[in-house]
């Protein structure tokens, strides 16, 4: 399936009218997220490198303006004027790992009104869900308080792109590993796997499965002890890791019932068998709430493996982002739409003291202290320098979320950060408003 | 990114130690949803067409064992016994479209134990979102009382694979069209669109931009009427829908605001210049939830287009899915884990009276009047039969939803439909239960 035809009809149909109308200056669009869901104090940008590949490469070529046309039931020839299309404007990004607040562009696209228009619906998807999981996954790891978090959801992602999404999004929150292969092997993850409990029951014996798992592979394991009944797994695998001389690196895994009762009863019994070396991992509908709990109630759990719950970020499974035209041609537009009202024109994000944010227009200069947010990752439809290193993307993330205050960082009930905007931001969307109802609004309205 | 690599590093590492062991026999997994969401009454089947397109290629080449190796850090000849492993077993499934409930196997996979492992995460990661979708859709069908509902979600879900499939969800559910022109060129389904804000912005004044989009899109026209203010876009659109002559098939749409509200006055605007012919599309942030309380209020919407919520069923985002081995070379097996016991051997579900129920096993005879749920679609590795089409699949979806009792369609707190067992499953469960307990667990325990 094409990147160029995945678009909603309506660009295409807009893009027309402008190509009829001659109306191809520039325009600028803000991407940004409304407000926060009420469980995130802060989001982590994420998605932008996936825009930029995409932008990038975009092209509209003939098979597209043989599916538009078939769509819209016109003639080929109607749809010509789509045909060799490229993305040749301007993107100014939030570096991805870089935390961003409710309100603040994460991306600004400047580009001829039509192209601007047909990338939309790409541009939000990618953006927007990838950030919905960067944030996610950047809780879990706060949550687990330095232990490490790794990455089981790839079964119940919606699709197997959000899976791999999900494992970068992980990566780029601090995550130390993923289960899934694909993604490993294309972002050069470490990939990591335990056993199911199926492979214990095809063996029968708990004793039997543990040994042909080792036989099958030499060096450190990790066994799957809550089969049948956790405190006889446990014994079992103690005896087994004792057989094999050296168990630095193995670990036990719970995966059901109390998990705090059972990772202490299971800690007991490793160390009563002479295996304090041995990890404890625990799964099972795990998320940040549940780590924490588990993390505050001092539970001997050495790794947190998630899954569902962070790879379709289950309490807050879509973030409220908005493509929105702020400029266009030179002039500063918006919509006044109830509950959605935009601030005009092009911006920029000038954030210091970790985040103190001032939203402010692209044009104003810097803030004491401050650093721009915006950064031009896209110039006459290409790349500007090499795509940043996800160890890079993700040292950024341990960063700017190091600087966050405890009340956006806090687990539950977490305080979202606002930004603030700046006096000649908030004089030209007064300007802006007014200039709409004088213009376009009868005199009766309010 | 390769199918073939798309899963968990432990179906791997499973595969490799049962190989070793010469543990080849047929494998039965069961995939099943294990309790529906508070929020749903029912489920419907989906995903199953994209796993039989799965299994029929799947084949693990050479530059899968070296992805393997790599992410095993071992060296390629370990593991070359996966190489060349095709999947050669048998699937059962539930048709798609056809409702199912929770405990029920939605698909049946039967195959050598190795193979029938490794692509455990594939399977379930298909049926598991699809279903979830396609659930979610069906309620919005069911809450529209036979209004048109559309698919506009491309935008915010998680990834364009996820996008395609909402779109397809909503197809099999009875959506009547999507804005995703990819998803409606490959499925052959009616795209719909209007227009955004951004492109009465553009333009500036309403009227400009109403004109400016139906000369260039002849024919009926849907127009966005909320940017500045809604009574005045309402009336700017129909005096322009009343100066094109013909308005039939031609709406204006409502994004904002309360929508029971604005299409009451955007109705009586346009009756009383002579356009009941004009139809009113409504959207943002809509689900079933939205649309029943607009269909209780008699709000005068024609057509409901939802997005966000729906295309990532930000209610029940993921669905308790579990993919178990309930039999090993002619041996039931289940396991005994806290919350999650499973059911032992391959099953039938035998359906009658709408959705009455019994999980049986699958050798049992069918009971009076009942027909069998579950069907061969897969033998020795090839499909049987064409894959039905997606208007068959919807033509069963509509039947099954239609026979459903009343409390399980309802939008509100539903009642769950459940399933009953069968006698000699239910025998067969306790069986294998005091056998594991016997055989594999200290006498001690309970």
């Amino acid at each position: 399936m094409s990147r160029e035809t995945t678009t909603d009809l309506y660009e295409v149909t807009m893009a027309l009218s402008y190509l009829r109308e001659g109306m191809t200056q520039p325009a600028t669009f803000d991407l940004f997220v409304r407000d926060l869901p009420p469980e995130r104090g802060f989001l982590v940008a994420a998605g932008v490198e996936h825009v930029v590949d995409y932008l990038t490469d975009y092209r509209l070529g003939s098979e597209h303006i043989q599916d538009f046309a078939s769509v819209l039931h016109r003639p080929p020839e109607d749809l010509e004027p789509l045909l060799g299309i490229t993305f040749d404007g301007d993107v100014r990004a939030v570096p991805e790992g870089r935390v961003v607040l409710g309100g603040e562009p994460v991306l600004e696209v400047t580009a001829p009104l039509p192209v601007a228009q047909l990338v939309e619906s790409y541009v939000l998807n990618q953006v927007s869900h990838q950030t919905a999981l960067a944030s996610k996954a950047a809780r879990c790891v706060l949550a687990a308080e330095g232990h490490p978090v790794v990455d089981f959801s790839l079964r119940r992602t919606h699709g197997i792109e959000a899976a791999d999404h999900a494992a970068r999004a992980g990566a780029i929150a601090g995550f130390s590993a993923t289960s899934n292969v694909a993604a490993a092997v294309e972002l050069g993850l470490p990939a990591v796997g335990t056993m199911a409990h199926s492979y214990i029951e095809a063996f029968g014996p708990e004793e039997a499965a543990f040994r042909a798992f080792a036989d099958a592979h030499p060096g450190p394991v990790t066994l799957l002890v809550d089969t049948y009944q956790t405190e006889q797994g446990v014994r079992t695998a103690a005896q087994l890791l004792r057989s094999l001389g050296n168990a630095t690196g193995s670990a036990i895994r719970l995966d059901s019932g109390n998990l705090e009762e059972e990772a202490r009863l299971a800690r007991r019994i490793l160390d009563a068998h002479g295996l304090p070396e041995v990890r404890i991992v625990v799964s099972g509908g795990l998320d940040e709430y549940a780590i924490d709990a588990l993390v505050r109630a001092g539970a001997p759990v050495d790794i947190y493996a998630v899954g569902t719950r962070v790879g379709v970020s289950a309490d807050a499974p879509y973030l409220d982002t908005a493509y929105k035209l702020v400029a266009y041609d030179t002039r500063p537009v918006m919509k006044l739409s109830t509950g959605k009202v935009t601030a005009p024109g092009p911006k920029q994000v000038f954030r210091r003291n970790g985040c103190e944010d001032v939203v402010a227009l692209a044009e104003e200069a810097a803030p004491a202290r401050s650093s721009p947010l915006l950064r031009p990752v896209v110039r006459e439809g290409a790349r500007i320098g090499p795509a940043p290193d996800l160890q890079h993307i993700r040292d950024r993330c341990v960063a700017d979320i190091a600087a966050l205050p405890g009340e956006a960082r806090r687990i539950t009930d977490p305080t979202p950060l606002h930004s603030s905007t700046s006096p000649r931001l908030r004089a030209l969307t007064d300007r802006v408003r007014r200039h709409i109802r004088a213009t376009y609004l009868p005199r009766t309205s309010p």
